[in-house]
């Protein structure tokens, strides 16, 4: 079953990320910018085929679509087996766990930030969680293409797994008392975030080696969770970044 | 000109701000949560009338509702001159200023970040850009009622004037060669943060004191602009806070 992503940047990537695209859309009356130039130009590089066709047709594929779409297989999750065996490629591993996260713009925005510190691989439960719906492809503007995602039925039985795999949990939590800037990046981690509402649910927190939160002034009492989750991830890449 | 604004959050801040708010409206069919209790309460001691209405009425107002609205105010800005003699006041004081970021989205999530790190001000200019519309009010879950925003007819007038005023000028700009974490965050900041698609226009990038960029692997382009925005104001407010 074909689906239909949007955003140049999110078919560009697909594209370059060498994942299966069926045909590219645009609309006859699409104004023929650079970006949508190039974009035609990389699909007629990797033999994916281009059509043109009525922008009413267009709209009736999607919202926003801004002249033109493409017809993609399905995002290919990867197994997790292959994301625990990863873990002793990378030096050191660094995976994103996500818990519930509900809103796709969110998520997409997550993923985008993932993939710019070159996380080892991205977990989420295959229950309670969005998926990498084409709203997701579109709102990480194509980032997640580059990234190996598994889904898993039991996210606490997957972080057991990393943990005797030699991985430390580490839950972002907003009543924690540690920084989420005072880690010591340099060992195996999975950075685990919670919902927008709620959090990380109560079997998912325990499971965390420690929890850490960002500190805020008094008057606010939470972070957009995207911003909340990249501001973690960044703090392992720099301080790795600038040690190693 | 009253607007409308939904979300429990955004009226929750609105109210506890102090913002003036004609009344709430609530679906007859909404359910009774917590949230909903505690808005409730909190109108009736701001002495706020709250109005019962068919939820049909409440979707001719808005989108995405879930059954409480209030109607307000349009947002109110400050004077940039009142911003400017903040200058003297904050320790040291850190402005964010947006120069032509178009997504609502994107626009409240990086107000948030900017209300938990408890900036001294925001800076728009008024054309070029998105205003603080109910959307955006929305989306930074209601931070925006802590934040004083002020708009001004010429950026670049504006930003001479912090410089005037001893305010450093640091620009977020991906292919500058400091990255963000690399600053010294202690004396005056002004954080200038660009359009999604363009970053800063010339004039402005041409008018900061130094640019600084956000680290990524290879793969990437960019970030989302907010989060790239707020990784940079959290580098200053961490810095500070630890230091100080």
């Amino acid at each position: 079953m074909a689906e239909i992503i949007c955003g140049k940047q999110a078919i560009r990537e697909a594209l370059r990320a060498g994942r299966r695209v069926r045909r590219v859309l645009v609309a006859g009356s699409a104004r023929e910018t650079a970006p949508l130039r190039d974009l035609l130009a990389l699909a007629a590089e990797r033999h994916v085929p281009v059509q043109t066709v009525e922008r009413a047709a267009l709209d009736r594929l999607a919202d926003h679509h801004q002249g033109v779409a493409a017809e993609v297989e399905p995002y290919p999750y990867c197994d997790f087996a292959e994301l625990l065996r990863a873990t002793r490629a990378a030096t050191p591993p660094l995976y994103l766990v996500l818990d519930s996260l509900q809103d796709p713009q969110n998520f997409g925005t997550l993923l985008r930030t993932a993939a710019a510190v070159g996380v080892t691989g991205v977990v989420l439960p295959e229950h309670h969680a969005v998926g990498v719906t084409p709203g997701v492809r579109r709102a990480s503007a194509g980032a997640v293409e580059h990234l190996r995602v598994a889904r898993v039925t039991n996210l606490v039985r997957a972080l057991e797994q990393l943990k005797a795999a030699g991985v430390w949990i580490v839950g972002l939590d907003a009543h924690a008392a540690k920084p989420y800037d005072a880690v010591d990046a340099c060992g195996p981690t999975a950075v685990v975030v919670g919902s927008e509402e709620q959090g990380l649910r109560r079997l998912v927190r325990e499971c965390c080696d420690f929890l850490v939160a960002v500190p805020m002034e008094p008057a606010l009492d939470s972070l957009n969770a995207a911003v909340a989750g990249s501001l973690v991830l960044y703090a392992y890449y720099r301080q790795r970044h600038r040690t190693g």
